[in-house]
């Protein structure tokens, strides 16, 4: 992409009416269409920039705070490479994996990691109905330290995963499939197969699906939730998402079989996750620090799960979508049957012609991240970008 | 505030007579009157400059070191932000926590860390005899690799908190004080009440309260340090405080209760600390790494605490201080009763009523130890704020 | 050196005829001669320009992988401050130490880690078999990235120590006996005894002497490598060596003690390293997990080094070099006699004698790297480092 089409970004960027300054990114549908597509131009100039040589940092100097209270490399890795490409430090926060501060504790780091902070990057999705609540707590906290001017400036937060959403996954799912199908006004009526799948690993969370479902429903989508009995999600984000799919021209339905969704689709997403009843009976078990309870529960888990091999995207599957070409996702590492584990999600052929596409989608997410930041931060991203542009600084000396 | 002011205080950086260039920042005591004020301007100039939106960045590449023989989210963050601010990048050394490094490997380790680093922070509280050693033999090998033509320049040492002095608190606390009345020269005369508080948390290091004393006591404070029998801090400490109290006009007195040092104070300082035969008794034990034998120690230690609850910074004390309307100051997490302990250091009316203003006082941690970087660093500090300022990089392209 | 001295060691680089752009740096023997001496050439270079105060900045933004599969506090900092001398910024990559991972595991965390990487360092040295294969499926994950499009550009990839070779070492160490000597052709002709030392501490890889054999021989010196019986290296590399030593007019012998080894040496190399036999045991033990058994195998080997506690590297050795003034290099950290520990590979009045020589020695590391990745990563190496000498930004604005 030359600078005149990323200024052609740029310029849609400024078409759009968006109230993100100061605010933070939790829950995609808490923001305007308006604000997504702002979030996906911003993303998609930024990485055109990038690609094109140019240096698209912001600061000069500058914290990001990155608190994981749960593993993850590949987020880790996207929200650093955001973060550095805006010139921003990261500084890891770690206040110990199995404890939920709450109170005058979150009030106190929230501002203590604050003075000379720009975002901060919170992934807590383990702990239904906290990780959610610990984003806002913090998020309150900052407010109060910018009203009481403790604080120079409001660092703005980005969810990297609660255990309602998971807003980088999701964008950069789509915007994905935007590049994928050459536009996001692609997406219209295009049917897409939410699915569990069965893993023998772990019970994962439910955010990813929850995000897909929150996300295709604004965007006028045909959404099939599919799932075995007692795999269902957060019943709030499952009716939000009906009444969005309604309201975006789309539609919404949940079926009980893979087959069945997958029959006609555009695009499949065949993912494991928890039953949400296991969910549910986790948080007190964490908050008592019932290791052993805890233990019990994902061996009740895995053993329930395993009733359920047959939800296994296969090929016989794939040919049941749309003239067998449906578009495989992921939000990745999958259980690759033969592979990573004996029965998994997906079965290797399906993967292993797949594949390059889910390394694809997974390299929308630093831009997505930093977008999010620059949204956050820029009373007006799109003159900001401008600047840059015109700036015109070489990324390197090579 | 502008330009013009900013300039203003560089130039009475400028008037100061310092020799801290290619030196490190060990104790408050061993700088001079004119080197503490020199330090006090830079950091107000460097926020400064950061709040008009003026890049303070002095290094394009560069190294800190940081090294924690203690968990610290606070000044961890602190050095950080202080390093990225001047252009530093942050690696953290990590010699485990338990061993005491001396001689060969203290000498190798200092030389192999500091091909390309600038600056060096150390934190190393807990060992009474140790920390402030452990810097000096530091100092001294990277002295000894600059002659040897093996280091290309000093980098600089920060005691990030001994088991002597706490000097980027102690400075953090005082530039918030000037800043809170009025100016430095404000200080003069002014009393302030450094009391031992109840905590049922743990034995914690003396660096603070020493730290408190012997900066006070060159400002030409009326100190009051108060203690329950057996909490005295290390005698070497008090009586330099003494002396120095005298020495610059202001005076130095022992009492054994909260209600006495508290009569009258502009300033109260109540926060907990182990005894002084606690810390001694630790060290054998820490050498021997007999943790059964710690463990037993702090039962003791926190037994012995028990005895003292009464001393809580609660309405009625506040009521005996000037107009009853004290600054309570505090480096933070305080022990709050009924919020993080059922009985601690602070009642939480008094801790909310002073919340901001202690997040305040921690704020200008980065920036006392940005200053101390540069001090350290920069022939000519000023000339160097100087260059800074008339280039005029913009922080942020927002 | 000023800036025309600098811009001749630029020139000469141009001269040289490389093909390392794309490529990674995994083994000293897979380089041409040119590529060898074009590595030495930035490398002094680049520290030349750092020493001068000229900034080699090379990137505004990106990211460096650091994945160390083995504990190391210098190479750790060396490899950090190669990457921000150059402007990128370290993320380091923890997965998990006892874990070997392997086919779409690699494959996958390869791409997920490099949407915005230009280096990746990785160190893995305790398995034999594992560490060169391990960095080669990395690199080929990588270039299939690229070749699908799912990479924007190719990281090159940097050996920091497998179990073949340690070349961020050896090239130090021969940057350094350059610089000792006055010039790499003067290497030419002289002996150097790369010998087997007792140490009590653990059972240390082969890649240090291996890297040393492997590169000394490719400049024409006399090689004598000893060892006790069962102590050989892995035998193609010494075959390699001995042929590479007769193709550039060198010579390689092999002895089985110390004094024999020194005799008329102009360098010695004396370091230990476990048996080849328990290296070789040590593989399956770890595919197992076996720790006793590991604990155990441990344990012989330090009982079988015992019984070679008269190769220590003491005066008596060192009267035999040549004049008894042979230069002694370490890779540090040295096992010193009566100072580290009760015996070990050198005497306390030996290494004295020497230590800022092996300080200087450690000293070019930082500065290989930096050099590795930027001839990684520059179509034109001369040509951007060029570019940076005329740009000349000064390194900070002290």
């Amino acid at each position: 992409m030359d600078k005149k089409e990323i200024a052609r970004l740029v310029e849609a960027l400024g078409s759009k009416k968006i109230g993100m300054y100061r605010k933070d990114f939790l829950l995609t549908w808490e923001k305007s269409r308006d604000e997504l597509d702002a979030t996906f131009l911003a993303a998609d100039a930024l990485r055109a920039m990038r690609e094109a040589g140019l240096s698209p940092r912001v600061w000069d100097s500058g914290i990001a705070v990155s608190n994981f209270r749960d593993n993850s490399t590949r987020t880790r890795f996207s929200f650093a490479s955001a973060c550095d490409l805006l010139g921003l430090y990261v500084q890891d926060l770690d206040e110990g994996k199995s404890q939920i501060a709450h109170g005058e504790t979150v009030r106190e780091t929230a501002n203590m990691i604050s003075f000379l902070s720009e975002a901060i990057g919170i992934r807590d999705d383990m702990y239904l109905g906290e990780g959610d609540k610990y984003q806002r707590e913090v998020g309150k906290a900052l407010d109060e330290g910018v009203a009481a001017g403790v604080l120079p400036d409001r660092p703005t937060v980005v969810n990297l995963q609660s255990d309602i959403d998971h807003p980088t996954q999701s964008m950069a799912d789509f915007l994905h499939l935007a590049h994928h199908f050459g536009g996001l006004d692609k997406l219209k009526g295009k049917k897409i197969a939410m699915s569990w799948a069965y893993s023998p690993s772990y019970g994962k969370p439910l955010s990813v699906p929850q995000g897909v479902i929150g996300l295709a429903s604004r965007l006028g989508m045909e959404i099939v939730l599919a799932h075995p009995e007692g795999y269902g999600l957060i019943p709030e984000v499952v009716e939000l998402s009906r009444r969005q799919a309604r309201e975006s021209g789309g539609s919404f339905s949940q079926v009980a079989s893979m087959e069945e969704a997958f029959a006609g689709a555009d695009i499949v997403y065949p993912k494991s996750w928890a039953p949400y009843e296991v969910m549910q009976q986790r948080v007190p078990l964490l908050h008592a620090n019932d290791l052993s309870g805890l233990k019990e529960l994902e061996r009740k888990c895995l053993e329930s799960n395993a009733r359920w091999k047959g939800w296994e995207c296969d090929e016989a599957k794939m040919r049941l979508t749309k003239n067998g070409e449906a578009l495989y996702m992921h939000c990745l590492p999958a259980d690759i049957t033969d592979v990573s584990c004996k029965a998994g999600e997906v079965a290797a052929k399906v993967f292993d012609k797949y594949r390059d596409d889910t390394y694809r989608e997974a390299s929308y997410k630093p831009y997505i991240i930093a977008a999010m930041i620059l949204l956050g931060k820029a009373k007006d991203p799109a003159a900001t970008l401008g600047r840059l542009l015109e700036r015109g600084t070489p990324r390197s000396a090579l």
